[in-house]
């Protein structure tokens, strides 16, 4: 039976593809070996710095985030070398055990999947590594499980603290394009990313920010490598062109989608996403609700994981949403199954959209018979109303 | 400066196109002649006749609404000729105004546009016209300036009551494919119907349903014509191509918007709409706002159309929303401007894009300054958890 | 059954869309009365007075080229005036026949419908007419049943030689984008266009250009008229808006059309369309088939009709090409049923295209057991190679 | 400057993208965990299996197709296994360069890139390998920079004879939907497969399809691995479902590919790529130019590699066409850069494009002054004149 109207895709990614970045990704297929894709290959890849606020190169991988994950570590790493990570959620755990098939040995802080990485943690563990034994040290930006992001500069400074030499690497994949990243900045040696999220494309492309302390360590890097080597795609990306077939139509919608972040202006993209959250994580309080994120300072902009009162499950309250309200949501992972549900408000959103979608989880708390005090929608409301967004104050200046 | 996410089109007409509608439309045009075309063509024309639920003819114009209007008047009268108007609104007087410059004579029965037709004062009127010079009544069945839908079986007894041969003639541009609708049933010799509505289509297809009545009146019809002309057309008809090029790409979204309704099935899309409006209306009122429709018999489906406090500006209101929240209402048409405001909650419509609607409504009354109660949303979000729509009823059973 | 790759669609119009005039269309519709519709409204009446040529008012109707026929007669005439066409061929016939349904008297010059427009025979005849009975002169400038263009600056001086009053009429639906027209340059009173020719776009859109005295006389125009009018869509039109509904997809089709003429610049885009028709004719002639227009100054730079064998059918032809080939050709219209084909090689086309289409005849004139010489596809061949394209030759200066 | 018409793709892949394709691609993005999906996957992975012929798994990967030659590799091998593979040209040896950076040793049978995989010698080779240190043997079904096409079954048939165990891995990227291909008949371990050719999708997606012994040998084989591990995803796919999200919108493209395959019939694909090689052959051969397969049984039915005269450069030619001519040619790989071009006739192609295509490089050797006798397409036209294609012949019957 068709469900009338659109879809609410509030999933914290893949996030709703905006029109303009569809419509581009919909033209014709050309020739990867044609003057006319080099100017293409040179516009992404020139973007995507911009993005990541980069000087340096960035990689792009016809492949899912998953893909450029296992790039950062083959291209850096050896088999054996150990790498300090923070579970900070599920995500964090997947890394872990991809670390862990391609032969690494993957050292774990642990976490309460309700907060960003531990940086004392890390400091205290790189300042007992005396040996360097530690290769790098892997950090979740925004925890896609838990709603939490780290503070990537914190961590930076942490690791300067011990003086260790240990690589940085960061997963951006929820926050690239959402929340502000400081690839340079930061001292970050391998940013990895993906297009399904803050970038407003369906799946299918992800992405490497290296530095050049991390292509110095990817010539000693032992591990076996082909697909996710760097060096070939460094030099053929010098002219746009790529050394294998690259999912053209994906550039189509890639440069699309980047024009939009800078018509919106960057500013005002991460502006809005801490405004919606703010007023998600309202909304969630006024039903009476936890937010799964403890720490006020770790919220994430993009996505809010709200617990379930115990004795109700999450997964139902998602089932009749989307069977009866035609929106979805994402599911708790890993240890959070059925505890928590998640609520993605990034990428290509605005106040109508997250007041919709607020709306329907509140229709949804009700219809499923979840306890909680009515009025949520009502606090977001008010709040939206007396807070202008960054934009509009612009556009009225 | 871009707006990020998706407008909210809650003018009462265009309506949202669906995606799939969009990505039918986008399909290359064909050779009207080719044999393909004629499969086509039965196919949006037979399609029609089950939207307007007659056996008989269905006439596709590349036209606007607009000239469906025209086309029913120009092969059914001759100039001079009186007919009988209900002035229920800025749609009707604009019909009036038509039928005036095609050289008829229009009789305007006066409301204060917060009403539907006045089937009485038909009814006395026609009774009066003993000479029967009257040749057509003319009836908005939804009048999309005010928000009032008249009931055309009523109008339909009422002539008959009276045993007039006057012909019966229904603007449904705004309420087709979003209201129940039976030519047949209710007598009606002449429906207008248009494309960007509940059909769910851009503007640029509209249609006359004529019965035999209407047919038999064409014979002798002296207003000149061409364009309009249902005679060839209908000969054409019969194996699906048509006189002069058709919209073929509006065909290609026609005949998809038709087998969308009846994925739904358009019993749904009915309790649908209405229950959209009874949503819309307890919000209105929670607001402490007045809906323009004052009698509960006549509220429209389709559109909600609410009247401003004394001294504040409609268009004002409209103006916030749009450039601040990236939404469109309606404006007040003719003698209702600035006065209020319209809401369309038609076509491909869903509970949580309601709720969008209704938030962005409640944030610019607050921003907009206008006195009202706050709650309007949280009212329209407990009545939709209360009711389930019919299709998730259907579904569950 | 599936047929495979591209339907070469090579009859006269509707040509081929090109996909970013399909990708245009398929955005989503806005409110025609929103601020930014009146920028669209503007880019797409300012954009037609360019390719008119002219300085005066562009109408743009929701509607099929036969309406903006009926809409040069409406807004210009009373009942009965007398009118005098020239019957080039079928598209001048319908004329005729329109304009005897509208109660106009049409005064047909006869042609053997193998030649353009008669212009000797106009200015005799409006010699002979000193009461100036005859209050407009209407010819076809691209006669698209039977391939040949009229010369409308001769047409017009004809006129002025006799010192007569009568408006001039064009209809360009075929050659409008496709070959040079001056509207004001040659004097044209009301200049009638559509959009699926050489504009690209699917059929749904026409247009009137119409001069000061046009409007002057309108103003005394006696046929009834609302749908058509000119006045009030000119008033509406200074801001960009429409007095009624517009076909808005297809307004958004219309801009970038009108882009993509003039990124190739109107000079290459007529110089094409002129190579085109002399490869093409080289081909038929190589064929030993006779070209329909017998007058090489008349030749059309859009399409060109081709005359049976005695004894073959066109549309048995036609029928094998289309079945067997994928390609839509034109049928031989009126009197020239089932004696003609008809090649369209007009729109969003170029050499591989029409190397294409003549190579799909030459396959078809076999398969059909048409008697002809082979090697007609050849000489266009060598033709295109021996001659650059006034683009290329630009490219390389 | 725009150029006019559509670009003639004719690379050897990616192909031109259908518009059926493009449209289902160009859907909104849903979730990959949601109920719908789950339909999706399944519909897709069937699909795939039945493209293959195989009854075993078959792996969707988001990733080119070079990512699905390192699955095959990275999932049945250990470092320093040794792989025999034919050099049949530039990309069997990309292949083997492949193979060496992931750390086995591939051993190369040599040949002249002018013919397909030498039977003989990989049976010789075998045979000698008592030891059976030889764990795979690697060929190209397709040599997408030569134009041969390896015979598969004989190859199986050879490895039987010898009774060695080495697994057989082929790759089908160019070859895929457009040749008849029997992954389980013909005793295939590992068949490698893209997106972007035969399937008529754009680049992004590529192909594994497993047998049993793979499987088995995947257990045991040691090269590390997790994007491409077979396991996971054959776990998560019997649901319908992806271990990491996978390319969603891709998918949708899918699907329908293999519709539209299913719906031509894939003995009539088949046998238009056949009918079609012939036709460039014969055109090839009259222009007195060599085709650079020179073994008959191996020629492509997908493209054809066309040797330039001496002291004439292939780069020159296709640089005239694209520029000239807006037709993309595929250029000489590795040793035959600027000694070939290549002409790829493959993928949603039909007989009026081929004709298209060819009368293009007519032109252009005109244009480039590479000496040739003119004819090439009239002797295609021929060609294709006196035979019907398979689909007519079955429409008609």
């Amino acid at each position: 039976m068709r469900k009338p109207g659109r879809h609410f895709l509030q999933i914290p990614g893949p996030s709703t593809v905006p029109d303009r970045v569809l419509r581009a990704i919909d033209n014709q297929t050309m020739d990867h070996r044609s003057p006319e894709f080099g100017v293409l290959g040179r516009r992404a890849l020139d973007g995507m710095k911009s993005v990541f606020n980069t000087t340096s190169d960035v990689i792009i991988y016809p492949a899912s985030g998953t893909g450029a994950w296992e790039a950062a570590l083959v291209n850096t790493l050896s088999p054996g070398d150990t790498v300090l990570m923070c579970e900070t959620g599920h995500f964090a755990w997947l890394w872990d055990r991809l670390a862990k098939r391609l032969g690494l040995k993957p050292e774990l802080i642990d976490t309460d999947w309700r907060q960003a990485a531990d940086v004392d943690a890390i400091q205290a563990r790189l300042r007992k590594d005396s040996a360097h034994d530690i290769k790098a040290v892997c950090v979740v930006h925004n925890e896609t499980s838990t709603g939490c992001t780290s503070d990537i500069a914190a961590v930076r400074a942490a690791i300067d603290a011990t003086g260790h030499p240990a690589l940085l690497m960061v997963d951006t994949i929820s926050s690239l394009g959402s929340v502000e990243y400081l690839h340079d900045d930061w001292g970050v040696d391998v940013t990895v990313g993906g297009s399904q999220k803050g970038l407003m494309l369906p799946p299918g492309l992800s992405f490497n920010a290296v530095s050049e302390k991390a292509k110095a360590a990817s010539h000693s890097a032992a591990l076996p490598r082909s697909y996710w080597d760097w060096d070939e795609m460094i030099a053929s990306n010098k002219t746009g062109y790529f050394p294998y077939t690259p999912a053209t139509n994906m550039l189509y919608g890639l440069v699309e989608a980047i024009d939009m972040l800078n018509e919106e202006g960057m500013e005002h993209v991460f502006a809005r996403h801490k405004r919606h959250a703010r007023a998600t994580r309202l909304a969630v309080e006024t039903w009476g609700l936890e937010v799964l994120c403890r720490v006020p300072e770790h919220y994430s902009p993009v996505l809010t994981a709200v617990m379930m009162p115990e004795g109700h499950s999450a997964d139902a309250l998602r089932r009749i949403i989307h069977t009866e309200l035609n929106m979805s949501l994402g599911s708790g992972l890993g240890r959070l199954q059925d505890r928590v549900f998640r609520i993605g408000h990034l990428g290509d959103f605005n106040d109508l959209m997250l007041l919709g979608t607020l709306s329907g989880i509140e229709v949804g708390l009700a219809r499923a018979e979840v306890p909680h005090n009515k009025g949520g929608t009502q606090a977001a409301i008010n709040f939206l109303a007396s807070t202008e967004d960054a934009q509009n104050a612009d556009r009225a200046a």
